[in-house]
């Protein structure tokens, strides 16, 4: 591994600009490029790095030695990360749950044909919460654990409520229900089912359309009952103006708890928790993917190719800190 | 690797019979001895494995594959240890934080000559919450790690308290102070010395000597200005009866908080939190090293000797699962 680990970023929106902002706090790692698909000369990188057409990545593959690929889980990251895997060592946040067994195959071909390392998957679900799921399971075989999403923006249901006529802006917020965490904490592995354990909280912008309350019941009716997205929820909906649209909810804050309830010996309860408060969300995906560009360096270094995800990466892989260090301040 | 890995124990105490009560949740492990400094006719395992003079240990080294070592860290561990991987692969909770360094280097030294594995230091802390301080440092290095302990039994304090004139029995309770966790989860990033972080209750059974309420009063005193133990700290103290102590008081809690508070972007809060609640310590801390020695079944199977921590272990040896079913299920 060379003393600094040099990074591009591949994509700048939300992630990418995080990526950005993140980077210069770790002493060991450089930024030296961010790729686009847009037209680079309309775009002023706030680092002042150089931004570069996405096709033409290739030539600078020996400049750079973790490519960290900031494009969405739909459709750029699965066309995008497999091409990038011949030139450049990459890592990504891809968090389509279903679909990773194929996109690890994918990815973990171009590497080993390559002599790459990618490690996919990155970010907190996947990624942190995927590590606290294996360690509580693993410790405590007897058990069960819950995830709970939120309180939270996601970005997929603003979307969907974006698409209703009417609809000028919208605001998604999933939340955890109190009773059910308070429940799963105390020990009682109850059965929940996804309604049971988040509710929906949706803030509309209408447009000039919406004129009647009937326009508005009609917005709101075709809300809750939105298949997949809201039907199996409680769901509470309120419209507010532009103004405090832009004032009140542009961040986007997340987080949740990975709770994992078991018992051991003869009745003894035991509670693993982990959580995070996030007041931005795309600034904290970000962080992890720095942590995973340093880990990818270290497997590099070992000629330890191939696709990896969170859970084949030792610990001491996320810290610049030298083992001995560890060991010694923070074990 | 075997297929089952093959483990024994050495010392029979709380957390040996921990390892003892849990083991037989995992298929993939099998307990084949105990072993004791006393004398072995005098014990009788509950699980029905014969339990065996440490002093013949060495005979047992082509039947065991993983020793857990189960005694103290004050002067059992750093004796035995460096002895047993001589002959055995070894796990252990060596918790001493300060002597962790030369222990580290005294059984590498035996592992290396001996082509042997040892994973130091496992358990909850050192162990998982050291696992959490290295992640949440990497990933929000502009942020400050907090570690709180309890509500649990400490056995260092219940023991100083006894060594009291005219103590019988004593228990005493590590208790965050709810402020300070307040406090740091609020992001305020808080400078706090250790008794600003936690409070004692000590329960204490007078003997037959303690007549008076001086008598009482001269002990408490005894206790709350006890130097490093209690001096700098607020102190609870309660005389109870044996009877109470005995029905209300014979379990051994714990638990606990790591909370790192860091900050991204521009004034972005982001709080990670791990906590336990146990109703069990050395029955948890027992099945934190069935995994470990898990983890160190896979590290000899790749020939990779030398002692270790939890630091070094890929999150994926703490599961008998394989890679393909965690990316599927757990990711």
């Amino acid at each position: 591994m060379k003393d600094v680990v040099r990074v591009a970023i591949c994509g700048y929106g939300n992630l990418g600009k995080g990526v950005e902002s993140e980077i210069s706090k770790s002493e060991d790692m450089k930024l030296v490029a961010i790729f686009t698909r847009r037209d680079p000369s309309t775009i002023e990188s706030k680092s002042g790095v150089p931004v570069v057409s996405i096709n033409d990545a290739e030539k600078w593959n020996r400049d750079i030695d973790v490519m960290i690929m900031c494009g969405g889980s739909a459709t750029d990251l699965p066309k995008q990360v497999p091409e990038m895997a011949k030139y450049f060592n990459t890592v990504d946040s891809f968090d389509t749950h279903a679909n990773i067994p194929e996109y690890f195959a994918n990815v973990n071909k171009v590497d080993i044909e390559n002599k790459h390392v990618s490690i996919i998957s990155g970010g907190w679900d996947p990624g942190m919460f995927s590590l606290n799921r294996v360690y509580a399971e693993s410790i405590l075989p007897n058990g069960k654990t819950y995830t709970f999403w939120g309180e939270g923006v996601s970005q997929g249901h603003s979307d969907a409520v974006r698409r209703i006529d009417g609809v000028k802006d919208a605001r998604q917020y999933t939340i955890p229900i109190d009773e059910a965490m308070e429940r799963v904490r105390d020990g009682e592995q109850p059965e929940l089912a996804t309604g049971d354990k988040h509710w929906r909280r949706v803030y509309v912008v209408a447009d000039e359309t919406v004129k009647t309350d009937e326009d508005k019941k009609r917005i709101v009716a075709e809300i809750v009952n939105m298949p997949n997205y809201f039907a199996d929820y409680t769901t509470d909906v309120t419209f507010i103006t532009e103004e405090r649209m832009k004032a009140e909810h542009s961040k986007l804050p997340h987080g949740g708890f990975v709770i994992h309830s078991g018992e051991t010996g003869e009745g003894n309860k035991q509670l693993i928790e982990y959580s995070l408060k996030l007041d931005s969300n795309p600034e904290f995906t970000a962080s992890v993917l720095i942590c995973l560009a340093r880990a990818c360096a270290r497997f590099i270094e070992n000629n330890d190719f191939g696709c990896k995800t969170i859970l084949d990466i030792p610990p001491k892989y996320f810290s610049p800190k030298d083992d001995a260090d560890l060991r010694k301040n923070l074990l």
